[in-house]
């Protein structure tokens, strides 16, 4: 055991990446951000809490879907700059899109050969009715 | 089908990070950073090319150590500014210190209600011996 390296909040300007991944399913959900005061929160209360960059504040997750996410298992990557949450994701959907992941778009190849998107997840919830004004 | 919608590089000023998978286990590896130019490489030959910010110059992941990343699929996320890879490993070992996986750290709980940190990985190979000068 050794003493509790804080993530390096200082190394990207107060912001480090969050990767979010099932805790049973092993599917990777999302990428979040948390500054320390989010960091501190999720550790005390156990469910995520991020730093929303679009809307520049705290964000805690399922506040408007009930789609939140508890916290089962936390890791920090060998720099210290990059967290994994392996979470309960209530819903069954942690996209605002309505799919169970925001990796919902896979990069394939077409038949003449070039890149296309295909959608490669379950929608799970209609975004207009869970957000009444969408995003 | 949709034409190929381009990761974001602008958004967060030439990178995007890039959450790296194994395609059998569904480990979640580590997370890199992918400029334009990386991105489009890793297309063409369907092995894992990064930007090292720390090196400030274009990453073959296993240049040196011979753990290089097969592509197997990949994704972007509702956002287009996040990637997913899922990987073929090659040599076991995604991490400079020699780890699976670069997250070998949980953060956990002491016998006395402190947060310490557990080394919850498997080192597959001695750091020192492959990169001669360590990291």
């Amino acid at each position: 055991m050794q003493e509790l390296v804080s993530p390096d909040f200082e190394k990207s300007g107060g912001l480090v990446p969050v990767i979010v991944q099932d805790y049973v399913s092993h599917k990777v959900l999302m990428l979040a951000y948390m500054d320390k005061n989010a960091w501190e929160k999720t550790l005390s209360c156990g469910k995520a809490v991020y730093y929303s960059r679009s809307r520049k504040k705290e964000w805690f997750k399922g506040e408007t879907s009930g789609n939140v996410q508890i916290i089962k298992e936390i890791f920090l990557d060998c720099d210290a700059d990059t967290i994994l949450l392996k979470v309960e994701q209530k819903g069954g959907a942690a996209c605002h899109e309505g799919y169970q992941s925001c990796f919902f778009r896979q990069v394939v190849t077409g038949t003449d050969g070039k890149r296309v998107i295909k959608i490669s997840d379950i929608r799970i919830f209609d975004p207009e009715k869970v957000y009444k004004k969408g995003k």
